[in-house]
């Protein structure tokens, strides 16, 4: 089967994921009200299952292709991004000044998930895109500002992020790319940078590098980084594509999946100097990148959700129509579709409970971020973007984790079939592998979260996310009928499971920080479950009251009962492992 | 870094992971004493690493070629192939009578790891053929051995098992490939086959196929389904291959992985009929292929630990060499190796006491099967085959379950080179893939051990494979060193949770066979949690006791801290979740 946008499961966790009154409810988007919400997301829909859907499996087996230092993208792949352009999608979030939107992200996310699931490798050169937008916006000179922002935010050009080199992935004190002063103001830049997603392709007129480098004076470590601007073609003052700036697609990876998508080893300086421009202050370019890199880390946990969906409809559906064996008691005739198979279903109930779930953490990390700059009051912004900063790591990993597992639950429903390319479930396993790499590995993600993210407010940010997970508590508490008794225990358990991990993280951090961190990625994985069960236990909530999506209350009695049912575990080796793990010195010596 | 076969360490496995006086200390390998298996070991292990594993990541890029009917391995596969033969390896297992070596599986089980870790796709082709050897070997007429066996033991010919169809995998009642009777005793089929591994290839001189198909009185269902032998060439008396039987290969897979390993579309009899012979008695066919099965379902389990040790070792040499950042109070100069950072440790102390969990489930395995032929005693020899039973499921799945996750985690450790073909550690996890789905799904398996091993002798075989564990506990309990305290309580925790699941599991099969099939999953999941847990306890209390393989210790606290802590919520599953599970209706209706 080919996707097909779940518009309404998403709108509704949307509305009532975060809870009552919060959500699109909410009177911080008077943007989404009136159906314009919806009107949207249909159309994004149409866009994802009509133009980006059809092209997915084409483009994985054709790929792009490096010749000449031209790279190609895959049939149909420019003709699809003409649409893009068309229909204005570029600009979704970009600042209304600058020829945008200024939609919130939480529309956005819902866009993204759907434009992904239908064509994860396609979406990676839009979300680039988006991320400078922001950074530009926000750090670009207002020269910088006329000449780039209203070509990257109509789509004519599209933009990348140029952070890694062989020695610097996920420390980026090794950084070695240089840049030196121009009399003019501008600088020229020397260097390698790799893993560059979409460096060079052939979609649009020009190409806007961000690009990490060093100035010759700057100090030592991530304080000496600062952040340029580096076009491939120089525009003129009119803004039209000019002469040939000196950089180059030297390589092309050969990965496991996105294989649409060019990673581009990128040379910079070859011939005398790249030209650019700086972005925001000298050596104070790591912020300004991290800019990017946020929004871009909830648009990373969002590919998690989007394979996932993609996954779980394509297992469901072959469920329905492949036929073998008769679970007991089966009444119908010859063999059953294997979806009447209890551990299918659990297979399936698995894929979609996990999906739903990080959905859910995706879509209040995007209302935290909105709210972080929408909220009237100023200490409300305050918390909202604390609690977007908490919540960003756990949306990236958690997401991309899920992503993982589910992809390869839909291998594992198809079968034999599963292993074969042309089903497809290949695919998204493969694709959806990166996501828990790229932009700061999970790993990266669970350090950040435990030693940046738990002491912010002295810890208040965490204690007021258990608490809203405690009020979700107890409103289940209050409701007798089955399925909520059914949530309630394990939702609890999981909940008293993360209130122990964090008390001890919080005292561990100081005393011996190694053994916080031994424990950080399974602590972020019980962050995850209690998050994501209470968020589902807000939709089974709203469903309940609201006679909507009936099956949110299906999928919250599973999470519970076979996820949640999981912290007991995780708190465990949160509190009890460091010393098994840092004995990896004597298992490996 | 290229695969080291670890040769003391799954020595000690064999010695140790099943308890005192068993594995190789006991007396039913007079044929492994005095050295013999550590000679043995060690010569596979020079084939492993000289002959095959520079083979494994050329074979994956080249892949099996399929020309006007002929298929073509990648360079070097013939060769190494021939050094096979030259080294006997195909007849380790066999009859001395057919020429073989009749060396036990517990050895067997070694190599086979060894030669899987350093090339999984060319393994899969001895493989086939030593479950056809078992099965010519028990049920072959005196002529069919005579005449296939030597060569099949030889290695000069290779084996094949035809089993699936489009509309019959899991479930062969829908088999449709027909024999005829021919008046000379002999059979016609007409059929098509799918998933064929080796069906064809140019590594020997002929291809000898194990055929279920179904005679025209046949009943209906798998009591209507024989075993048939046909060969591609028909061999003359003196057993020279003779002329060409009807049956080709008409297409190859595109596969996720093993890409080396011909997996073709066979069709049988569209010139007129294929010859073949009858194996065993007409009807009778699943029992005599299951004889293949069961010990290939072993031998499937051993390459998930296969890939999970090649991808663990890779992944450590990988973490020593690269450097990033540095962890709090590294006194070092510079950038650490990642390797020093805590939640990379976590990763490689999972990776590998993962791995030798699922290893030590399946070396007792192998040693219970051996028993089951081997101990004097007839009542010893029937309690050995009933553990053999009641584990070879577990093996199976957990092994393979393992191998994914660990290979998964191989990726996640080498990060974005991870995701880099050239690094090898992506074709070990796209390799692993399909073992948790061939040889029956882990699903398969699961239903298996729920449904037909628990019941064994009214529960008895599982009440003395806990008891065994309750055991190691016991010894476990009476040591005062800090690393055995630690492994205490988790480990008796994952005993009392399986002892908790498997009571509700007896209870409920009869009763309410869709809620036992809802948990059987996550059961099988804690069986391997406890069983690997109390395996790697007995390795680690040899370890203690012997002063030898001293990081035994360091993985069995680990494994209990971070591993078996998970019981709790697995039983949970169990015993809590079935509603949960069938409420799949509900959540995609």
């Amino acid at each position: 089967m080919s996707y097909r946008a779940p518009t309404a499961e998403i709108l509704f966790a949307m509305a009532h994921a975060a809870g009552p009154g919060r959500g699109m409810a909410g009177g911080v988007y008077p943007d989404l009200a009136d159906g314009a919400a919806v009107a949207i997301v249909e159309q994004a829909a149409r866009y994802a299952e009509d133009v980006l859907a059809p092209l997915n499996q084409p483009g994985d087996k054709a790929g792009a292709r490096l010749a000449n230092g031209v790279v190609s993208t895959a049939p149909g792949w420019a003709d699809a991004y003409g649409r893009w352009i068309e229909g204005g999608w570029a600009g979704l979030t970009a600042p209304e000044e600058a020829g945008g939107m200024g939609l919130p992200h939480l529309l956005d996310s819902a866009c993204l998930e759907m434009w992904t699931s239908a064509n994860m490798a396609y979406m990676l050169c839009p979300m680039l895109s988006a991320g400078a937008i922001d950074a530009l916006a926000r750090h670009g000179s207002p020269d910088l500002q006329r000449l780039y922002l209203p070509k990257i935010v109509s789509g004519e050009w599209s933009a990348t992020m140029n952070l890694t080199e062989p020695q610097a992935g996920s420390d980026l004190n090794a950084l070695r790319t240089r840049a030196e002063r121009n009399p003019d103001g501008s600088y020229r830049l020397f260097g390698q940078k790799i893993y560059i997603t979409y460096g060079e392709h052939d979609m649009t007129d020009n190409i806007v590098h961000l690009v990490l480098a060093r100035l010759p004076d700057a100090p030592a470590g991530t304080r000496g980084i600062s952040l340029f601007l580096v076009p491939k073609f120089l525009p003129s003052q009119d803004g039209s594509p000019g002469a040939r700036n000196d950089l180059r697609c030297t390589g092309l990876e050969h990965k496991m999946g996105i294989n649409a998508s060019p990673t581009c080893t990128m040379v910079y300086g070859d011939g005398g100097g790249a030209v650019g421009w700086l972005v925001g202050e000298e050596n104070r370019g790591l912020a300004c990148m991290f800019t990017m890199m946020n929004n871009a880390r909830l648009g990373v946990g969002l590919q998690g959700v989007a394979i996932g969906e993609a996954a779980t409809q394509k297992a469901a559906a072959f469920a329905q129509e492949r036929r073998q064996g008769r679970p007991p008691g089966y009444a119908g005739e010859g063999m059953a579709p294997i979806a009447a198979h209890a551990d299918v279903r659990r297979m399936l109930m698995t894929m979609k409970s996990m999906t739903a779930a990080a959905r859910a953490i995706c879509l209040m990390t995007a209302d935290a971020i909105d709210r972080s700059h929408r909220e009237p009051d100023a200490a409300t912004r305050q918390q909202a973007g604390e609690r977007a900063s908490l919540l960003t790591p756990v949306a990236k990993a958690f997401g991309t984790d899920v992503g993982n597992e589910v992809a390869s639950l839909g291998v594992q429903v198809h079968g034999g079939m599963g292993y074969i390319e042309e089903t497809g479930a290949a695919q998204y396993m493969r694709d959806a592998r990166i996501a828990a790499i790229y932009e700061g590995t999970n790993g990266i993600q669970a350090i950040d979260l435990v030693t940046r993210k738990l002491p912010l407010s002295g810890g208040a940010a965490v204690a007021a996310e258990i608490a809203d997970m405690r009020e979700t508590l107890a409103r289940v508490g209050r409701l007798d009928a089955p399925a909520f008794a059914a949530v309630r225990g394990p939702l609890a358990g999981a909940l008293d499971a993360l209130e122990r991990a964090t008390r001890y993280m919080l005292e561990t951090l100081q005393a011996a920080p190694n053994d916080a961190l031994a424990g950080a990625t399974p602590y972020l994985r019980l962050f995850g479950l209690a998050r994501g069960g209470a968020g589902l236990a807000n939709m089974a909530l709203a469903a309940h009251e609201r006679g909507e999506q009936p099956q949110m209350i299906a999928l919250a009695q599973f999470f519970a009962q076979n996820v949640c049912v999981q912290a007991d575990g995780l708190a465990a080796m949160v509190t009890d492992g460091a010393a098994s793990v840092h004995a990896a010195q004597e298992a490996f010596a």
